[in-house]
């Protein structure tokens, strides 16, 4: 059973905040390990690959092979059902057409004193992508990262996914040939992003590192960032539905349900200014959890980070989503477009009570890799930004130089920088 | 003496290596500190401000305040010379206009099938600007993050900075008004970064913090990344320099010898093909170092860091240029433009002979917040964006769900996820 808060209750903002602080997830303290594992590929490098391998995925890189080759796809297309491989297909599609509107325009021009500057895009020259193993294995995730990647223009997608008891997802193998990924390795862990961020007689080191992992897996991030880029680190996900009375219970409760079964940790949240409703929509989710095959994911973390929030006025609530910051927010009223206005905080917003959630994870076309934890107000999710980085260009004549040298060589002396005003005044005789 | 590398010597590569791979920086070991610091903050909030400042800082904050008022800005203002307020003002100027060009623009648009998308940018509500104390608290920093902030919408920016023995730089405050700060706390170190992302009683919480810092700050931010964003670390700061035969010596020394007055780990590098500029470059660093009243750090940091690469041709400088991704790259070449098509990794390049980095340093326009440590492979300078969060939108109508479902359900099933293909097969009746 989720937690219900009131609004109108005294102590509201007290639980709210309380809520709003509650821990979703472990940090397990692997710091050291994930050190040793990197520090191991670093000096033995594919002969500790295949060790690690052995020892966490039980599977042969010896017998098998490090790298995926083109009939190991070919298998896995035959291995896969020509329906889920044409729904990868449009999803791809309308992924690669809506991130194209993301690509950043160079920007040149002169200003008035005739200074030139501009700003240059291009694309970083190789990415890593992460893929986990097991039942997290989503070919999905595979064509939300490199997708952008491919239309950011990288030369390099290489994809690195854990080989559990031998076996890879094929799914996921069709997904990287359909989303353009240009290498796949059998390795997966800390081991794998060690082997990315500093290569192998194998793997080629690359610039980023991109996708999601285990505990180890994002430590090890954390560690090789610097070295390398990384994206942000994914939390539990995340669902803010926003209701007026005017909805189904039955959809509603399918909505919060599908965030709740991706389990480990992840947050359903309905926020509503009707008592009727929240009360159908807990009853229909306890109908629905005895409905699906798998509830126990679905039913832990509805039970133990689910939330109804009641409001009296749905004025109230875009302040709250705003705090709550969540990952997808869904907008089931009947003028989304009016409260969309109203709030600034959330990775992607549903309008209507006709797109649900799951469209984006799939085949929307928005990115489903967004900011969770709250980081909404201060992130974004994945794009062709990620993807791509910034050079910015200044050019000045002899005029324009003689024009801003004064200001420069104030400041510089300014700052105690005497090297910096030579810099200038040697070019002016002065 | 700076190294000397040819890349006609048989061993170029092995030392061209080794030298992309130097450690300009100490990173000690100040982890468990700066976490009993900011819990020490988080617990006892202003008091520990208080203490932590008289010990560091050897500032009274009881008898000087945390908070910088009005009469301190004004006071700030008669203390500063006239022409460097001035000096100031044409920067913020320059840079604020520079930044607006970078504003991304919301995109909306209906697709072929009748599904709305769009990315909409909105500003972080909240952002904490860290100022160092001491000889690096530069007014020209307070201004290339404020005004980033200021263009972006930011309604409060937050700045912090250490009262070391109970002074502020007073154009680090005059700066601050100028940029549009909107409040200035006495505090610096691990304390103030464990301030901003937690709050206390004096200081509200911010939702990103960004600006340079010690590694007791640098440490900090690490820490409090994820509750609060981060600007990216900052590191030892670097100048490449490509230069043809047809260059001053003098100028080029000049230029290598204002990233070299950095100090700390600083790096200054020259490639040309042409010997005879080479030596003649290196006679006239010798020689300014002499005219310098402060020339310490610049003599270390050219003998330690600093780099002459010599060349065959500059048809062989674009790769190098790349492998090494310095912060700034100027090009002292008799064609900038062609040069600058030919490479991809670089902070911020400078065209010909009359635009020094220093220019860009204050008054260009263009943010001297720029990559460091090679990470402008992936990375960026600090600019509007850094300050602004997207958010995907998405909408669909019963007959986009309609078309796309199938799609959806199918691959929802493929990753055996029951209730996401749920969540859209309700809606339908399917």
């Amino acid at each position: 059973m989720a937690v219900t808060l009131r609004s109108s209750a005294a102590d509201f903002e007290q639980r709210f905040a309380a809520f709003l602080s509650t821990k979703r997830e472990d940090s397990p303290e692997v710091d050291l390990v994930v050190r040793q594992i990197i520090a191991d590929v670093r000096a033995r490098g594919d002969a500790a690959l295949k060790e690690l391998t052995l020892k966490f995925d039980r599977a042969d890189l010896n017998r098998i092979g490090i790298a995926v080759g083109p009939d190991d796809i070919a298998a896995a297309y035959r291995q896969a059902d020509p329906e889920t491989i044409d729904a990868l297909k449009l999803a791809r599609d309308r992924i690669f057409s809506h991130h194209q509107r993301q690509m950043p325009k160079d920007d040149r021009y002169t200003d008035a004193i005739g200074v030139e500057l501009g700003s240059r895009w291009t694309a970083v020259e190789s990415v890593g992508l992460y893929v986990p193993g097991g039942l997290a294995s989503y070919p999905s995730s595979v064509l939300m990262n490199a997708v952008p990647a491919k239309v950011a223009g990288v030369g390099r997608i290489v994809m690195v996914v854990p080989p559990t008891g031998g076996e890879i997802n094929p799914l996921v193998l069709v997904a990287a040939d359909i989303a353009g990924v240009t290498e796949i390795y059998r390795v997966g862990g800390a081991q794998a992003v060690g082997a990315l961020a500093y290569g192998t007689d194998t793997i080629s080191p690359v610039v980023k590192i991109v996708g999601p992992g285990n505990a180890f897996v994002a430590v090890a991030k954390r560690q090789v960032f610097g070295k390398v880029g990384i994206d942000s680190i994914a939390g539990p996900s995340e669902v803010l539905v926003v209701a007026d009375r005017d909805n189904d219970p039955q959809w509603l409760a399918a909505d919060l349900l599908a965030q709740a079964e991706h389990g480990m940790g992840a947050q359903s949240i309905l926020i509503t200014d009707d008592e009727g409703l929240a009360a159908d929509v807990e009853q229909a989710v306890a109908a629905q959890l005895k409905t699906l095959p798998r509830p126990q994911n679905a039913a832990e973390s509805w039970r133990d980070f689910g939330a109804v929030i009641i409001v009296g006025s749905l004025d109230e609530a875009p302040a709250l989503v705003d705090r709550i910051a969540a990952e997808h927010v869904e907008l089931a009223v009947a003028d989304p477009e009016a409260f969309l206005k109203k709030i600034r905080n959330a990775g992607a917003v549903f309008l209507g009570r006709h797109t649900p959630e799951v469209i984006g994870d799939y085949v929307g076309g928005s990115n489903h890799v967004l900011p969770t934890a709250r980081s909404a107000r201060f992130s974004s999710g994945l794009s062709v930004l990620d993807f791509v980085k910034r050079t910015s260009v200044l050019k000045l004549g002899p005029e324009q130089l003689r024009q801003l040298a004064p200001a420069a060589i104030t400041l510089a002396k300014a700052e105690g920088l005497d090297a910096h005003g030579r810099s200038v005044s040697i070019r002016l005789n002065m």
